[in-house]
Parts: structure tokens; C-alpha cells; sequence
């Protein structure tokens, strides 16, 4: 199977199949990896990791792509430490940092120390060495776990500045949100960052046709921003057709960023973010949660596919942390209370931006049912409801100030999932590999361990 | 080093050292095992582990023994999923038939399908190969998990009835809690179990004394039940001079059956349950939680360094199930608020159980304080001690209604940890193994996968 056919057969069957050769053989020899994809479902427990595989499985009838994976047993696995320089619970900005320069650094900072030393994003080092590279996320692409690859910056919230960072380093893909960074109605300074990128070479897009439409064979680089700030969480773009034909999946991302990539001659490395895991578990939102999860694990197929076909890729799945540590609790129904994540058509993000302060009860209750067929009591409702009369404005939510939290709540008695917090964790993280160099991976890592196992595996 | 050495030389030092070839090795031969170790902290979640790792290496420089294990590079690690016949969420006597009877039952089973079947517990068929055979824990020696390697029964509660069936199977060494199921002033019969074992010639033994000195060489049966019912907690022991000199280690109780069964000379199989880990994960008791944790740690090592100087012992460690998915949560205090772990010298249990209905809030302060290092604020005090007016009975508390739920919300700002629950969770766990078949081990395995694994690395 030649590389390009990967790309017309999308529908890849047979995972196992495709890997011609297990990677773990005993006496292989290991070879240098051509290419790199380093995907990161950011603020993945290890409860997220298993409720997303138990509905797939339960849904679909196999589970998640990653867990195939080690059912194929061609993957190693490690157990990784994700301390920040400053705190045993990183952030995102920390965290990308520990495998994006090799050092931990203090919670906020990207790629510079405490002592104010900058380490060399990751990045920049492949492309230093004529490597083509990317970043393709579903959070603004200025955000920090595509930041900790490119560029350094002691400030993780200054997206319009790092907007700025990213213009002379022409990484070759760079596709996510964040377009209010860009536009000159938004930034402080009133540059027109598009219009820059533009002049310097870039194909800049921000709609999905555009994206499906890009020729592989251009070797320009590319800058999509495909909304002003976070993507919609998948499972409300499968609800919304403006959202499908707008907004393009993490899968779809990842495809045309590995289609473009993969023509370079010295080969890639691509950082695949699943970004608004992180934000569904700050939120205590489920639905969100898990679908945004098997959105990652579609990305993950399209990885695995190419890596199947490529024989020269060296794939790497995991988390920067640990997030609100959700899990399915025990109960005698358990079961058919987890089987109603099949049938849901709606975050609670959703829900909770659509409440005015005049919805009434009977209305937030069929809001509810219609987005996710609980049907919560009119108690339930009125103590939701009761959160909006303190808000400000009109209809203009801060999103910080919805009652997430009180309506996780409400929902674990029908769902039986359960939260433990609406932050981070110190929980040590799942690691995946599988090709060339993986079989090298020892059972328990740092982070900070991955930047030098890459660039050892990708000859840098 | 010669087998007997190692029960001489208690203080073995380095680990690492202990061993003296990798078990991993590229092109070894897989040999059979003789003897299986089978470790099983109950209700371990991912967080339990981590929290239990970092507390050891903050306080003594050095991870624990079950991870310094992963640094050494010298274990295969599975991912491994713990659902029962009737649920997601597994109970103890499900979980450990799964292992013990390879089969998955309903919950609240004991190696009895929902059609009757009875499938033959592991220890039987050690029993029935000419193999000695253990169980040793810190619950009551009848609880599930230990059950489940040992008896059919569809009902775990009743341990009168499991303390019966034991008798005749003469398994070697069996030690723990649970004395109550053996005295005729506590069983509904009025049987005095213990008098019947003596008779059948098991030698009974009740404290850690007795134990200590058992002869290695004497071929008896032993009984060991050290108290009523489950063993004090780890923390709590280490304050209280009586309960050292009456209640071992669960290490000690470990060394004394790896003694014992290892005289044998067909070899063994000894499973090892930190049974009061998972009581603690119900109460959200972090201190019981984290130093149980520590002390099954204690008996990992016992494990892996007779496994080190054997060199034919096949360890297993592992969990039955998530419990409460405890987790160290982001603040910007967190290291110190974690760091109060160090110097706690009480459980929750500990405090709780103390409180009568004449406590002060001023006395419940300075009882907090002297036992955890934490000062609560009096309203907090009183909030807890208003629950002390509702309970039945004049210092006789029903432990199922004391407020630990609401100590551990109250220690959560201290402590920066927080719990998702108080009951076990459907998350996948982690599994390790070192020792002869362990580089067979696959990624990802059900929980019934061992069983069969089991038998033919034992060559049963």
C-alpha cells in the first residue's frame, strides 16, 4: 500500500491488519522515526481515558482507538510524572513546556525558567534540522499546549502576543480557534495579523472547504483559524449544520495536516491537540467531556492509519494532567445511567448558555430533556434557574459564573458520574507509543523525559 | 544470596541492587514460574497510587516500592478493566472471583455465576497441584477478596459461613482480621470455629507475638486472626503501643507466609490484600488512605525482594477496582497543603470515632490539630459535631453515619485533596508484574484474563 493510497481509503478498517509487522518484536533493531505525531488530550483522567472507551464500546461495540491499540499489543506504555517546576499540579502552559523545551517551568510560564533562561521549543529545533512541522488543535492555537512547542514566552495569557511569536517561524500547519487573536478589531495593537501572515507567505483559511480544499502539494505554510475563540464541542457541531460546514473536526485537522506534512522530503513532527477535554472537565460537563474524547480518539485513528501505512512514524498519545478526576461510581444502575451518554445531543455547556433570565422552570426542564433526555425535577430547575437573576447583563453570560458545578450535580444521580474537583490533578498519566524507537520506552517517565527521547528517536 | 538469607537480611536495602538480571531481557526464555505472589491494594485508584508515590518521596527521597519497581525498568504494566457479570462497577467479591474463578459473576458474588455454576477458586486448584497455599490481608480473613482466591459463595456477607468452609481446605497460611466469624460468643451457631481448627490441626494463633515465632519448618496449617474484625490502619498503629504489640505489620504477615510457604517443595501461590485501603477510599480518609497505601508498599517490597533472591516467583500487583478517585488538586498552595501528609499522626477514623456528644468545639479543634496537624475553624467544628446529636446509642456510633464525608469537604482546603465520591468507580487500573511469564503480559487485559495466565505460568 503506497502512502498516498492512505489517504484515499478513508475508511481503514482493520487496525490490526494494517500493521504489517508488530514494532515490539524482540531483537529488532531500532531505527531512526522519519516522523513524529505527538497527540495530547489535554486534562485527560484516568476515569476520561476509560468512560470514553466504555461508551465507544458500548455504542459502537469496539472500544476507543487508543485502548484497539494496546488490544493490538503493538504499543508501550509508560506511567509520566507531570510536575510543573513550581507545583506537583501542573497547568497546561507548564506542562507543554516539560516536553516542548525539556525543563519544567513555573505554572503559566511557556519554555522560560524562573531565572528567566529561555529553552528552545521543540519546534523550532525541528525545523532548525529542515524537518517540516505543525500544531492542530481544537483551543485557540495561540493556547498553551500548542504554544509549549513553538515559541517562549513567560506569560501563557498573552495570546495576542504570542499570535505575533508564531508570524516569523513559519511552522508549515498551524489549525485550531483563537482568530480573535489575529484580527485587527480585536488586538490591542490593531494589526491586522491575517493580513501579515498573508504578506509573509502564509495560506491563511478559516472554513472548513478551505481546509478540505488545500492542495497537498503547496509547499507554503499554513495558518486556519477556524473560529474567534475555542472550537464548539463536537457534540454540538453534530448538531448544528452551519457548525459542520464551518468548523472542520480534530480528525479532518489532522488529516490535512499529515496530508501536507508527510510531502516533505526529511519528514515532520505534528502536535495534535484534543484541547477542550481540559475545558469540559474544568466544567464538570460529560457529554462534552467524552465525545471531545472520542473526537481526540478519531484523530487518533487517523494517526495510527498513517503510521500503519508509513512504517517510519513514531506516534506518542497522552496528557499534560489530570482533570477533575471523573469517574462512573457505583449503582444498581449503573449501567443504563452511563447508556444515556448514547443518545445525548448536548453539553451542558450548551444548556447553560441557552437559559435567559426569563426561561421558566417547565422550560429549562424540557431543555434539558431535549438535550440529554434527563428529565431533572422543578426543584432542580429553580435552583439553576436561581444562578441567573445574580448574573450580569442580558444574555451576556460569563461563562465562569454559570452553575456548572450545581447542574453536575443535579445530573450524577441520573448518571451515575461523579467529579471529584474542577481543576487539575497531580495523577500520574497514561502514555502510549508504537513505532520506531517505542519499544524503548521505559514503565515510568517524567515529562520532561519525552524531549530528548523524540529528538534521540528522530536523529536531532 | 541463599533463599534462607533473605529472611535474615530484613533490612535489604537497595532494590535495585536485589536483583541481579533483568527479567525482561530480550530473548529469555519464558520458564515456568514456581511460585505466584499475587498483590492486591483493594479499591486503588489512579490518584491513590500517585498520592501514595509522591508522599513516600517527598518524606523519604524516594518513590515507592511498586513504582521504584517501574524506574528499575524490571516490569510489564497492563491496563486492566474490573467490570462484573451484572455492572461496569465491580464490588470486591465480583473483582476477585474474576481473578480467583476466571469468570465474571454478579456482584456480591463469590465465584457463583447468576445460573448457579460454581467455578473452582484458584487456591483449590494450587491445592489440588500439590502447591501450598495462603491468603493474607488487613480486613477480616472471610472478605471477598481473600474469599474469592478460596470458596463458592453467593453471598459475600456471610463470613460466618465462609470462616466454616475454609476449615477443610487447609490452606497453609491465612492471616488477618475477622476473629469475630470464629467465636462462638459472636456466631449465630455458636460454634467455636477456632477450637475446631486446633482440632483439625491447624496451629491458631491471635497476635504478633505468636506470629513471629512461628517455625519456619513446622508443615501445619496456621490460622492467624489478629483482631475482631478489620486491622487498625496503618497510622493509627504506629501511635498506639498496644495495638504494635498485639497487630503485625501487613509486611510482617507477608514475610511470615513467604516463610512459611516457601519451605514448600513444589512451590506456592500467596495473595496479599491492603483490604482497609479501600475503607478508607469509602470514608475519604486521606491520612488511612495514603500510609495503608504506604504499608501494602512495605509488603510489595517484602515480595520483590524474596521475588529478587528466589528468582522463580512471578509477582502480581494490582487493584480489584477504582475507589472515590481521590486526587491532589491545583492551588497554588498545594505542595504545602500536601506536604501536612508528613507529619499526621491520626486517621479520620481515628478522630471521629473519639467524639462524644459532650465534645467542645474547642476540644474537637485541639483533637484535630493533635492528630493531623490542622486547625479548623469553629464553625467548621460545629458543623461536624452537630452530627454527633443525631446518632443512636451513648458512645456506640454506627460507623456508616459518622460525618466523614463532611470532614473530609472541610479538610480539602487544607489538604488541597479532594474525593469524587465514596463508593468504587468502573475505572480501568493498573497492573504490574515482574518474574518469570511477566514479558507476556499484553497491554490491556480483563480481569478475568488472569486466571487462565495465572495457571500457565504456574504450569498448572
Amino acid at each position: 500500500m503506497k502512502r498516498r493510497d492512505f489517504f484515499r481509503n478513508t475508511a481503514l478498517g482493520a487496525l490490526g491488519a494494517a500493521f504489517t509487522a508488530p514494532l515490539r518484536a524482540i531483537g529488532q533493531t531500532t531505527a531512526s522515526a522519519r516522523n513524529i505525531i505527538f497527540m495530547v488530550s489535554d486534562g485527560m483522567s484516568n476515569g476520561t481515558l476509560t468512560m470514553a472507551s466504555l461508551l465507544r464500546q458500548r455504542k459502537e461495540g469496539k472500544q476507543s482507538h487508543w485502548l484497539q491499540l494496546y488490544e493490538s499489543g503493538k504499543a508501550t506504555r509508560a506511567l509520566m510524572s507531570t510536575a510543573s517546576a513550581t507545583s506537583l499540579v501542573t497547568d497546561s502552559a507548564a506542562g507543554s513546556s516539560a516536553w516542548g523545551g525539556g525543563v519544567r517551568v513555573p505554572n503559566g510560564s511557556l519554555n522560560v525558567g524562573a531565572d528567566g533562561t529561555h529553552y528552545t521549543p521543540i519546534l523550532q529545533k525541528f525545523k532548525k534540522a529542515g524537518r517540516a512541522t505543525g500544531c492542530v488543535t481544537t483551543v485557540p492555537i495561540t493556547h498553551a499546549t500548542p504554544a509549549g512547542f513553538c515559541i517562549n514566552n513567560s506569560h501563557r495569557g498573552d495570546m495576542g502576543e504570542i499570535a505575533l511569536q508564531y508570524l516569523p517561524l513559519q511552522f508549515d500547519v498551524m489549525l485550531g480557534g483563537g482568530r480573535e487573536y489575529f484580527l485587527a478589531s480585536h488586538r490591542k495593537d490593531k494589526q491586522d495579523l491575517l493580513q501579515q501572515y498573508q504578506n509573509n507567505g502564509y495560506t491563511v483559511i478559516d472554513n472548513r472547504d478551505a481546509l478540505l480544499q488545500l492542495p497537498a502539494a503547496n509547499s507554503s505554510p499554513v495558518l486556519g483559524v477556524f473560529c474567534e475563540n475555542g472550537l464548539p464541542y463536537a457534540l454540538d457541531r453534530e448538531q448544528d449544520t452551519t457548525l459542520q460546514q464551518q468548523i472542520p473536526t480534530l480528525a479532518e485537522m489532522t488529516t490535512q495536516a499529515i496530508r501536507r506534512l508527510s510531502k516533505h522530503p526529511k519528514g515532520f513532527m505534528l502536535q495534535v491537540e484534543g484541547g477542550k477535554v481540559d475545558w469540559a472537565a474544568h466544567a464538570n460537563d460529560a457529554a462534552a467531556l467524552l465525545y471531545d474524547q472520542l473526537a481526540f480518539d478519531d484523530a487518533v485513528k487517523v494517526a495510527l492509519d498513517f503510521a500503519a501505512t508509513d512504517k517510519n512514524t513514531l506516534v506518542i498519545i497522552t496528557t499534560d494532567h489530570g482533570n477533575a478526576n471523573p469517574g462512573l461510581y457505583y449503582s444498581d444502575k449503573a449501567n443504563s445511567n452511563f447508556d444515556k451518554l448514547h443518545t445525548m445531543r448536548h453539553t451542558n455547556d450548551w444548556i447553560l448558555n441557552g437559559i435567559q433570565r426569563s426561561t421558566t422552570p417547565a422550560a429549562l426542564i424540557e431543555r434539558i430533556e431535549h438535550a440529554q433526555g434527563l428529565v431533572i425535577t422543578p426543584a432542580e430547575a429553580g435552583s439553576l434557574l436561581a444562578h441567573y437573576s445574580q448574573l450580569d447583563g442580558d444574555g451576556l453570560y460569563n461563562p465562569r459564573k454559570l452553575p456548572f458545578k450545581e447542574l453536575a450535580m443535579i445530573q450524577s444521580a441520573y448518571t451515575s458520574i461523579n467529579w471529584g474537583g474542577m481543576d487539575h490533578t497531580a495523577d500520574y498519566v497514561e502514555l502510549a507509543m508504537t513505532g520506531p524507537g517505542s519499544e524503548l520506552l521505559p514503565p515510568f517517565v517524567k515529562n520532561t523525559d519525552l524531549h530528548p527521547f523524540i529528538l534521540k528517536h528522530a536523529g536531532i
